[in-house]
């Protein structure tokens, strides 16, 4: 594990999440953790290190923009988890966000583990998944190592099915779950008979259907109905009505010709869930952030994820190192009968869609989402504004009708979070802290600073103080 | 005729327009006809008099509005034109617009009729058909008149397929035809034989689905799904892809347990047919316009509408009497290789959606129709703002995001329309002036000041100056 900076600083590290640490060395895990803010003075000296190779950066970063912004996405069918992602062939389950152990887990995302073990069979009641659990019987990693993502507790176990997205300009393949609707259900920790049962209807009706729904429609470019969508008022994030409005129109034809008795079961499960795209929209900013990925000398973002104990960051020139700190508390707004107090701290996956210029960077794009999350549409039209402050591109296939069909802002830049002090917005869900309650509110929260300044001690090590940094890659 | 303003100045009547006006009072039309300006100290004359009833007026307004903003519509089944309108018992075609001759109807209408003639089976040929209609062996008569509305040339005849919807709220029906899609189709006045064909497929075809389909759903309600589409970047006039995306989404799972061949069909049709809502949209539009209808002393418009030669207008308390004055030239944005020269006048009874408060009224809405119909996203929600002043009250159930969602401005007041200078403005597509060509653009026009100024007379005449002016109805 190199460029840790744990080392650096030891006695500002809580014991707790050094704990976590060792556990994670031990699993093979290269993890940052700042529980610290290290001297402004420190900061101000990278970023003026960074300043003097600004060119050769940029023309990296240029690279992994391109590489974002021109990424497709085509839904190309359907399969068991444990066939899209062998890594998942044991008792093994993953998760959203940086790498964590069942100790710290979070209350959502443990309930959600329990919830996957019933499901998979491998424990009859809650207590016994529990101590399969916490013995270590089950396999815990995050979602974005295996190349998936899964909103909230983002739990994606071997029986699961899931859509398989293929990138076809860039050659990337992921496979996201299915989103369950609102309610009881799974991603928010509750694991009860019901959303079990759910589950295996999951499984068993809605994922043939679909499957074959999609092989007959010789795939779905969802892309091109991400792009329709933010012209209809989503933001793909917190709002997809829209855009599964237009999946439902692009494949209902093709449902309708399956000799099946299914299809009316599934088009009424696909007409209640308005946030059915959701998943599909986070597996084509996965396909995004991962064609932008691995390329020296860019400081670009490339992952953006909680798992309701910590918030984890990812740079392009950086790898797979996750530079983390305490997941923060969602200020929203909640459903009657809560508050902050009942709040999970930030979890899930979906802040992907931030990391890759959509979700809260383009609030201009959904007035509508206001009611929701919070603020007016002027305020979001003002977040969006302020996001492009800290990216570096402009998604021409992705446009704002409210800005003027503005291409959403694309890529961010950990140096420009660092020199403006503007943090990267993230509209969310919030899920309650005890695992099984469900959602109790949405808002808009900040990336955290300490990730990026984490980050950008780690860019100063690895490029601009080493001896032989790596080379900057061609165009 | 009462209240006619043609016989004060006979001298600036046109003849064709005198001859016209003459063959329509034979038909039994009440038509006010305003080729020329009256002096402007006679309309501040009116309105000046007005003023000193306003809060009668006002009373009056109230009620024309809450019934227009109260009023649903739900899509209750599909039957033939014949049976949902009695009147098209014998050789007859409706058409969009205030009462027109064959001699004086726009290329467009007139192509539209000749197809419907063909459709029908009355003629063999064009020039047969043309024959028929112009002996006066094909009765014309407007869509308003007898319970429909249609974009465009609007032409409805006996054997074309309606959606029947009603108002749940004050009782109304009205029965609108299907929208046929883009390119070569009768409504922008095209009869060829893959025109006609298309006809068919609707009837055979489209409408059966339809029908089963909305039978099986025990109703659609249109009025919803509006409100839904509002929130969704669609004004429902010229951007209807959310509104169609969300009513798929709605019947799907009915239509795929039809047990017939062509569910796969119809669903592809509707999937390539971004403006399919607009004839449903349009049905809503006119319950609402009827159920504001005949509120003595109301000064509300009921009716806006084009017939490609003239432009007509309705008010509450003036009854069924239309209001014309030529049609404009709409200036908008043209399809490559053609220009304004091209262009037919202002056509189509779709101005049903700015009389009620959507549409043109309702640009806020959909920032992404400005690059169809023109202008900047800015400019569509400083139009919406400028319809609020000649407006009397707001749709709370039809809401406008980038405004803070407030309600649609409805109820276009005459007086306000006057005393402001501010004209109604209306999103339009535009066709081509020769029959069979089809659309060649789409923009915004705005109602001809000359409407607003004959209707205050008329409500000058019948209110202010009578002896024994209707009561004021209770609220």
């Amino acid at each position: 594990m190199t460029d840790r900076l744990l080392g650096t600083e030891p006695g500002v590290v809580t014991v707790g999440v050094g704990t976590l640490a060792d556990a994670l060395e031990g699993a093979g895990a290269s993890i940052e953790r700042v529980a610290w803010s290290p001297p402004e003075a420190d900061v101000r000296d990278h970023l003026t290190a960074l300043a003097a190779v600004q060119s050769r950066v940029d023309t990296a970063n240029e690279t992994a923009v391109e590489r974002m912004t021109t990424a497709g996405a085509v839904w190309r069918g359907v399969k068991k988890a444990v066939d899209a992602i062998p890594e998942l062939g044991g008792r093994m389950v993953l998760h959203a966000g940086p790498p964590v152990t069942w100790a710290e887990m979070a209350g959502p995302q443990q309930g959600a583990v329990v919830g996957a073990v019933l499901y998979e069979g491998w424990a009859e009641t809650p207590a016994e998944a529990r101590s399969l659990t916490a013995a270590g019987d089950i396999g815990l990693a995050p979602c974005h190592d295996h190349g998936t993502v899964g909103p909230m507790a983002g739990v994606v176990s071997p029986s699961m099915p899931v859509a398989v997205v293929t990138d076809p300009v860039h050659g990337d393949t992921t496979a996201v779950t299915f989103n369950e609707g609102l309610g009881e259900v799974l991603r928010f920790g509750a694991y009860s008979e019901d959303v079990i049962d759910h589950l295996v209807w999951m499984e068993e009706t809605l994922a043939p259907v679909l499957g074959a729904a999609v092989d007959r429609a010789d795939g779905v470019d969802l892309s091109r109905l991400s792009a329709r969508a933010l012209r209809l008022g989503d933001e793909i994030h917190n709002r997809n009505v829209a855009a599964t409005s237009l999946l439902v129109r692009e494949l209902a034809p093709t449902v309708a010709t399956l000799d099946v008795e299914s299809t009316e079961e599934v088009l009424a499960f696909l007409r209640g869930n308005d946030h059915f795209f959701l998943n599909l929209s986070m597996a084509a900013c996965k396909l995004a952030a991962d064609a932008a990925a691995g390329v020296p000398w860019s400081t670009v973002v490339t992952a953006m994820s909680r798992n309701g104990t910590e918030f984890g960051l990812r740079v392009s020139g950086l790898g797979d190192r996750w530079f983390t700190t305490e997941a923060p508390v969602v200020d929203g707004l909640f459903f009657p009968e809560y508050d902050a107090d009942d709040a999970s701290p930030d979890i899930g996956d979906s802040s992907i869609a931030e990391t890759t210029g959509v979700g809260g960077f383009a609030m201009a794009a959904a007035p509508g989402i206001t009611q929701f999350v919070g603020g007016t549409p002027a305020e979001a039209r003002a977040l969006t504004r302020e996001m492009y402050e800290i990216t570096v591109g402009e998604n021409g296939s992705y446009t704002l009708p409210a800005l003027g069909f503005r291409g959403t802002p694309t890529g961010i830049d950990i140096g420009r979070v660092l020199a403006t002090g503007t943090e990267p917005i993230i509209n969310t869900g919030i899920a309650h802290r005890e695992p099984g309650v469900g959602q109790i509110g949405a808002g808009i929260t900040r990336a955290p600073r300490a990730c990026f300044v984490a980050a950008l001690e780690a860019f100063y090590e690895t490029y601009l103080v080493a001896d032989s940094p790596p080379e900057v890659p061609d165009q």
